[in-house]
């Protein structure tokens, strides 16, 4: 199984299920193509928050703001599942996670030693793709996602796990040379009482992810956040459709929401902005 | 063959199928994740529109507002497919299509009796997810979708149709004990020259479906809609572009639409808005 | 496999799904459900570009403003592909790339020889889908993506390319017949030192995709487009997060960007603009 993750939105995701449909007869699974432009940090922790949940796969993921730097093109290998996508610590959040303390190995892919991505050409038009890539460049330079990430994840998935190492398209590297991306943690009063945070993400629902433990709501029936006192509530249905409250998310963090509606609206936050969570005001 | 339909957006979808593909081989379609939030009667509209196409299958439906709350987990078997969802109303205008007639049967889902969903978890971590997890709950208060009703869809799709009463997770439950939803039907005047309906749903074009049978449409070459009279169309192009017309859409209901525009907004009608059409004018 | 792409946004898309699913096993895979809605050039670009990364396989096209008149309804044989969808053009740009000077057969959908589609119907219920559909009629006019391009897709899918002029429900026709739709090609100078184009799309990012071939910025450091300076970049990091460039695109048109931002806003462009390359400025 080939896992697919991006925020490219639509339609560049089209052109890498063609190349790995191409080389490879696996199973292809879509977990997002619209995380946020350009937001290493989110993907990073919806990743993190997702592909635990995945049977071993090979997931390739691209978010991808340095397209065509000299920034690296990884394989990593994690537990039993393999990362394919840039080095820019996108990965590395839900590698770890993937882990879980077992192996972790990580490789850099050399483009020049992939199979070349050839599409069908119609030599009779002026093939202006085509002369872009005679050069000696062997992929486009805002493309990897098809021209680099989807081959190797394709020759990847049809290698097992043991034989990785011995992929002529990669190289071993030291896993402490990974660029990486720490998750923000949040600051917990000795007491208990005053939990410092900030917002992770904001999902579709407009419910407002910060990176509090939900243990801080543990007996507590109402939270002051930001000043301004909600109730807390085991579900969204704790509270009539349209107030606010603070939950505990899906994913284990304190989330700020509305009944039925949107939290980002109603608390006036957004990803990045500073979370303070009061619990003194009632056991 | 399982389908999903939610109002998760993305990348919550993603979670449920990670489920699984854990769990089953099942071959897995989206039917949507953008049905409107919350909204029942909208996601029923639809499900009653399209599943009706499907071979018979497992469809995983979680439009659920009242997650968490005491609301039953249900696997209703309508006719040769097996519906899996919340008990909110939202399952029960596509079981009685896809029924016809023929058998029926509900059951509630004992959360406590399902296999307990297991994420990959990074134990070095401040694993706040699994703190959260680690009390007596059987799962998260917030997304039944990936934590009871995947893993149910998954046992019941990998179960024969006339063995599902034995699963040990289910418990039959008599079908006039679950919550309804009854689409709204339009009011026909006996002379046929007034229908009085409302808007069910917007589609993605802006087309405007209201709940008035096709038929009052039929051998008119104008209706009045809401005072204004617009021309009946067979096809969208029977206008100019940007013109507005009255069509029979291919549910079956009267459609206010524009010729490659948007009908929601020539007309200013939105979902639940009464709409009034007359055919008198002509014949 | 069967690829589906249209402009439907959801759920549309589910029913041509459960459709294809009825009558045929093949693999099924979204190109795209977003494409701007009735824009014929559009998707005909973005087929074009994407659909020559796919093994041979059949693809499904619904653009289709023209739904219910009497527009053909195709397949097309393109080398080893085959195309389903509305003579409307769509289908042309992807069919020259895909038959690459090889064999281009066309054929045009009796529908009325077609297997009509039977979704299972509630009969208990006031049926106004079926009633709508029980005259001569034999497909709705308004979802022939459902009705007609899905039945077909799924026929053609299951008959070898050799044998699809024997398909009862395909009447040959000759290809200078089809409505076609040439994408616009820029003019350039014979000193190469202008070019005049115009945006053919705007992609999800907001970078804008002209139609003037990459080769015109090779060799320059800094092109003048629309009056304005702007540095060549190899790729968008080239350049400072938020600032603007001209690059070659993975299509290898120059694009308009902006480094993590929108092109379309920096540049005050849309689709079908024009744009003036200029690049004497610099060698």
């Amino acid at each position: 199984m080939i896992t697919l993750a991006s925020d490219f939105g639509t339609p560049y995701p089209a052109a890498m299920k063609g190349v790995l449909c191409q080389r490879t007869d696996a199973r292809l699974i879509d977990v997002s193509h619209e995380f946020p432009r350009q937001d290493i940090r989110a993907a990073a922790f919806w990743l993190r928050e997702t592909l635990p949940y995945f049977p071993p796969a090979t997931h390739l993921i691209v978010v991808d703001p340095g397209v065509g730097t000299d920034r690296n093109a990884l394989v990593l290998r994690a537990g039993e599942h393999t990362l394919v996508g840039p080095d820019n610590g996108v990965l590395r959040p839900v590698a770890r996670q993937l882990t879980d303390g077992g192996q972790l190995e990580a490789s850099v892919i050399d483009e020049s030693r992939l199979e070349r991505v050839e599409p069908t050409v119609d030599s009779a038009r002026t093939q202006v793709a085509a002369s872009a890539r005679d050069d000696a460049r062997p992929a486009s330079n805002t493309f990897h996602g098809r021209d680099v990430f989807a081959p190797a994840a394709a020759a990847v998935h049809d290698t097992p796990l043991e034989a990785l190492e011995d992929c002529a398209f990669l190289e071993s590297v030291a896993t402490e040379m990974l660029v990486d991306c720490e998750l923000p943690t949040a600051t917990l009063e000795e007491d208990g009482a005053r939990a410092t945070g900030e917002v992770l993400v904001v999902d579709d629902f407009g419910n407002v992810i910060t990176n509090v433990p939900g243990d801080v709501l543990r007996d507590h029936e109402r939270v002051v956040a930001n000043g301004e006192a909600v109730p807390v509530g085991e579900t969204f249905a704790a509270v009539s459709p349209g107030e606010r409250l603070a939950t505990v998310g899906s994913h284990g963090y304190v989330e700020l929401d509305v009944n039925q509606g949107r939290g980002d609206e109603a608390f006036e936050l957004e990803v990045g902005d500073r979370v303070i969570l009061e619990t003194a005001v009632s056991p």
